[in-house]
């Protein structure tokens, strides 16, 4: 039986990465086998991408160049990686997929166009069984991220850009409920875990 | 008024570096302003991600991957240097361009429909007003490369790798004679180096 594909997306700080960890435990506790990887990255070739893409070059980088790169990781994340792994039975946890970039690129200006285009050619066939969006205020998550302390070059946007990131994540969440839930994440990181427990009950 | 924009094609070995070099000497004599460039590369972040595409990794590097990072690095070229050159009105002479893409990826199987989003994507409004197709068997090539000896990840692929490549670069410049020469490339330094003088003096 093919394993299931669970991703975590929301915006910098909003604690994807704390709950992943719980949410690989949740499963692990349940006797399944689970990997736990993240995006940008999750092999050797995307985590060298990972690294040029979240630098802060001099040279500006172009909102095509950004989105192809963080396709390049995910072609090869899915291929190496995540595809492998769900046919061999093992659940997969993902810290974001594919609707950050509908996000953080679409929030560029990015027409949804060619991220379509892109999902066809690096990942096909490979959709999450279930997508648990963080959300929260960007000054919140700002705020949380600060504290951690390591600014990639996402974190360094506006503002006003982190809000439209916000916009994009709801909508598409919004528009496939049988995919994604909404977890308010303002609350403590027990409550937003015991929120995802009552999601993973329900769901799988 | 802007500056003309000539790649050379080709297989493994076909010569494009040298004659590159030669063409922009030819501009230069002419008293044209020249910028000598290269892909996958031609800027800081192009070049750390030729340097990725052209690894020998472990695992192997699937199709989708290698096309989006070689689409990642021209949308970065594109921008940063290729486009403002031409503004300015400097001429661009760059080794290997989008055909290479078509040759090399499509000879993976990659359908062209992918490779035509991607230029939509990557290069809006940027096309060669000549393209040099340096022509030779691959088995030529190789051996010329190999004496040179620093073997990259396309090297390594099998002769009829090798022959995909020159059958799609050929078809290509049949299909777009507008814009695309076909050079012999087995003859001699000088003697291409000619050909290639005549046909610059006949189109620029
Ligand atoms: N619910 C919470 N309440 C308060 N602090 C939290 C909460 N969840 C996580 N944190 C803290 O906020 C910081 C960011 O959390 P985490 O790294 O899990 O977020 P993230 O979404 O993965 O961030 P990034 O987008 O930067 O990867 C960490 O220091 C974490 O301990
Ligand atoms: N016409 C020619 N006859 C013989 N040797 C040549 C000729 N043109 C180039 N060479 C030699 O062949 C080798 C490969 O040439 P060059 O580097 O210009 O090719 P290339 O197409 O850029 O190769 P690559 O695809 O590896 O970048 C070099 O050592 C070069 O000096
Ligand atoms: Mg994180
Ligand atoms: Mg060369």
């Amino acid at each position: 039986m093919r394993g299931r594909f669970i991703t975590l997306e929301g915006g910098e700080g909003s604690g994807k990465s704390t709950q992943a960890r719980h949410v690989r435990d949740w499963l692990r506790a349940r006797g399944r086998e689970v990997v736990l990887t993240r995006e940008p990255g999750g092999t050797p070739l995307a985590e060298a991408v990972r690294e040029l893409v979240l630098r802060r070059w001099g040279e500006d980088v172009n909102a095509a160049t950004e989105l192809l790169l963080m396709f390049a990781a995910r072609a090869a994340h899915v291929h190496g990686l995540i595809a492998p792994s769900l046919a061999r039975g093992v659940d997969v946890v993902c810290d974001r997929f594919v609707d950050s970039s509908y996000a953080y690129q679409g929030a560029r200006g990015i027409d949804a166009v060619h991220l379509r285009a892109l999902e066809a050619l690096a990942m096909p066939q490979i959709m999450p069984d279930l997508t648990l969006l963080l959300d929260l205020p960007p000054e919140q998550g700002l705020d949380r991220a600060q504290v951690r302390g390591d600014g990639n070059r996402f974190e360094a946007e506006t503002l006003d850009y982190q809000r439209r990131v916000r916009e994009i994540f709801l909508r598409r969440a919004a528009e496939d409920p049988a995919r994604c839930v909404v977890i308010d994440a303002s609350a403590s990181v027990d409550r937003v875990s015991a929120a995802i427990d009552a999601v993973l009950q329900a769901r799988l």
